[in-house]
């Protein structure tokens, strides 16, 4: 199938192509950017070294829509333009988006495979309503991908309620997003929006209605956003068990998706400098496993926030969505 | 008062020297560490440079402890050590010690000026007790120092349950605690012990037995320890009147303390970067404030994990002590 | 006198804030940036914590330039605009700047009073030729700022041939110049004219025609600007003669100057964040002294780039003319 | 060829174990290191993780002297064992080794393949002399084996003079080297006896006695030397023709050695973050080239210290030695 790439200049975008090079399915036709970049190979404007798609031609998104011919969009636009474009695109193409734009609609799922891919039968609901040919597919924010894989496993012991500290590293935002000076040395706890996204996107993904506050902060760290996780629990369990449970989670294995890995490995010390790259990126870490009470633990879990948190995460659902022949 | 500093060559040791350098009461006699630095000059082992203190000759601990003739002992040593050497030398003096040795035993006070400073009478159970004339009162552990002064204020609310995450700089670890290939673009959440410290102190401080569960990280920041917290209180509130209770919490206004500064300063984002320095490090900041339900707030606490954390916060117990003409 | 501060919110505006707070001479009487900041409180844009002159209100360029009544006029405004500006204030006021757009003009000085404070006579030419009232006198490029001071104290021995590799902090780029990807676990071998600028401006300074070629790097450090420097000399010497001409260089020792400093300090092994606050940020550290053959040495220098590099030596240049009466 | 590898807990020794997992002509058949690590699994003490040989038991040095039955040993041991340890070995076995002990021995060639492969001649001297059945062959140190490469082909030249200031990772002083509170916003311009290795072993490796002095410093990056250096030539030359010799250096290009990779990659600007890993880290990346006058020459070069600079280099090292039909 060949697709196209938008945003593929930022990181996201960038992510997406290291990550389709080789891949067995889907075959990059189209790379697509600003007018900035338009007419460039993409070898002069990306920061990562790339073999022979560096050779490649980038497009100005305005051309690419006159004549948008291809199987897929993977789109890492910025959410201030990825409305607009993706509904368009959407009339007669699939998109997978990595944008916040649409993830609030109702008919437009946010999908982790592994806790519910079969969400994706919303897809036939959208093109009735919409009248549309394509669709819509969205990948939640990256703190989000992460966390509700364990949650996904927390959620056979009843969740009811989540209190969960981000730590997360520089490139979520942007190649550009964070001056040195503002974060050498420091931690920053705010990003924009970033509390409520993680907040709503977990209940709309796990479809359960549970509490969950967030604070979220900007650390040091290149790649692999950490978070520490206080749970409630509505039965009582053990340290084992949990261990058990996050570590046999493994709803995709017999699927052949060219990008699965094993979902959650479990480690002793998660630190985002030794694991961020486990399964090449698609696999989260979890460790530092306590009990607090009965029904309370606690938790550490990281994991690559550009891969397994957003291009990664995007192909994937690609993938399923072949797999289960939607497209 | 003449005072000697033990563990002078450390970390906290060196910011003793330097916060007691132009001390209005306290006087810098004796500079003590180990054998390996016996008779150099303090300025070609410490870190940091200094006046004129760079000149005085280190002793043993051997030796002093042959003579400890001084009004008042300041202890920066390490646990493994601390245990003996304190008890010895407090059978004659008044010994104020940042290490965690004797801060679990029912008659030594951990005291946090702000927070428990009526504790201070324990002394005297402690001298009757032990036939002592001097006497041990301890700081607490230094995350611990900086969260009990938010949590002081919040349990005229009615404190109930605290979660917090904490994210520690580097030299908490101590100046070759942490080589750079481990912490150097990473998290590392695990701290020995440090989790046990802040439950376990905090309660033994306040002198209440409410829930409390800590994760504790290590991030790549050379000084001030954030902390996110997830708190429920008793009674109904809001973020405008807690923001109001931090503001307003001073209760050492009046005491003229030479260390003294305001301890508690509301900031929106509280950095550690920006924020660690304020009240020449004595001051903590709070920030982030939010409602998560009638009885459940979030907010972020920072602080200068060498001084209001450890030699900053030892030297205002000893001035409170003085000031109460305990000494 | 009343002074004025231009582009007062970028890295180094923020620095002359700092460093005439409390100056016993200059009075900062109005602070002056780009439309953006107009009308705002100085403490609301300034990343640096500041006390009363936080409350002052900024200025936009354009205002200020309809009625610059100030008896002083500190620049820190980017190239692109100083040109103009800084030619029209210079008719009637002193103009101190630490912008490059002037530095390479006959009849203005670059001016470090250490080396050739004796160029400030070129203030009379440069009012003659132009018919001004005022004059601006410059300060050089931050790297030079710091090496010449050295180069100086070698030109005794007959300056023939200098290769200089610069290891340069991340301020020296604004406060936005680098984003943290880009230099985060990583050294940047290009600044842009920064070569030429050491190469041109170090020769105007000592008015001496001898070699030198520079390297220049940036490094993930927050302040301070490392050189490593091999130099070529007319005449022998020895290590120890070329330590005790370091050591003892002091020209302005007797002037009284507010902002004088040492000017050069010598430590075995200099470092930035060891020594960058030397003498308040004025004094450079030299070390790491090695001979290569009887006319060839090998030595380490490093300064504040904010500091002595910039805001720190224009105020230097201000004091000086201020005492021999220019002004 | 069944391999040992000594030290192999080290970074060099872990670099090792990475670069020989699917070695097609090495194959690691014991793990060696201090009596500490002995009995343990390979993966409970490496950072790094790795595949199968993670579940390899480590033995302690002095178990495998007992019984050193392999064909070939890699060494990466402390110089301050690696002396008399490697000779031992040497009596009967090929010895590779990336310890300084016997770099400065006459009969022991520190081999660069590109550079001077053919000084493995001095094997059979070595064997002769010593009456050893095996050898000791050693690389040169990281920075060395790196600006080797490029004076090799600047040789062509007439290499006159070269000034050289090294920008090194915190990797090449071991895991533990150096704390994080050192070189945490910092450069330190001393690293032990590394300016005397620089100079002799480039002079002993080209076998050219040109005039070289070195300033070595450490800089806050994870991985990869950096190097500005500074050449006096014997003949004029142009930039674009140092440019197309060093494109052009290919030495080994025919022998299909597994570890071979094009020696020398031109960038514009060599950063070591973008181009360490450049041909798996054996490539080393030159740029930034520039004209000083008719012979002298200013450029940047910067290559993997622990991959070209260490154990990558043995490796090559033992890969020409064997097709070269000496083992």
């Amino acid at each position: 199938m060949d697709v196209a790439i938008l945003g593929a200049t930022g990181l996201v975008g960038q992510m997406f192509v290291r990550l389709l090079e080789n891949h067995p399915w889907f075959k990059i036709e189209r790379l697509v950017a600003s007018e900035r970049s338009k007419g460039k190979k993409y070898k002069d404007i990306a920061e990562w070294p790339s073999g022979d798609i560096g050779e490649m031609e980038v497009e100005g998104l305005g051309d690419f829509l006159k004549d948008p011919d291809v199987d897929l969009v993977f789109s890492a636009l910025p959410s201030s333009i990825a409305g607009e474009v993706e509904e368009k695109l959407a009339e007669k193409t699939p998109v997978f988006s990595n944008a916040s734009s649409h993830r609030y609609e109702e008919d437009v799922p946010i999908i982790v495979p592994e806790v519910n891919g079969d969400q994706l039968k919303l897809i036939e609901v959208q093109q009735e309503q919409r009248g549309w040919e394509g669709f819509i597919v969205t990948n939640p924010n990256c703190s989000t991908a992460i966390l509700v894989l364990s949650l996904k496993v927390l959620s056979e012991f009843e969740l009811k309620k989540v209190n969960v500290v981000t730590m997360q590293a520089i490139s979520g935002a942007g190649f550009k997003g964070l001056s040195a000076l503002q974060i050498f040395d420091n931690v920053i706890p705010y990003i924009g929006k970033e509390e409520w996204k993680i907040e709503n996107e977990s209940r709309k993904i796990l479809g359960l209605d549970f509490e969950i506050s967030a604070v979220t902060t900007r650390v040091p760290v290149s790649h692999g956003h950490t978070e520490a996780v206080f749970v409630e629990l509505g039965q009582d369990t053990t340290v084992e068990e949990l261990r058990r449970a996050f570590e046999s989670f493994d709803p995709l294995r017999d699927l052949k998706l060219p990008s699965y890995a094993k979902p959650i490995v479990y480690k002793e010390i998660p630190q985002p400098k030794l694991h961020r790259e486990l399964g090449k990126g698609m696999s989260v870490t979890v460790g530092k496993l306590g009990k607090i009470n009965e029904k309370m633990f606690k938790y550490v879990i990281l994991g690559h926030n550009l891969v397994r948190g957003a291009a990664g995460g995007s192909i994937l659902n690609a993938e399923l969505t072949y797999r289960k022949k939607v497209i």
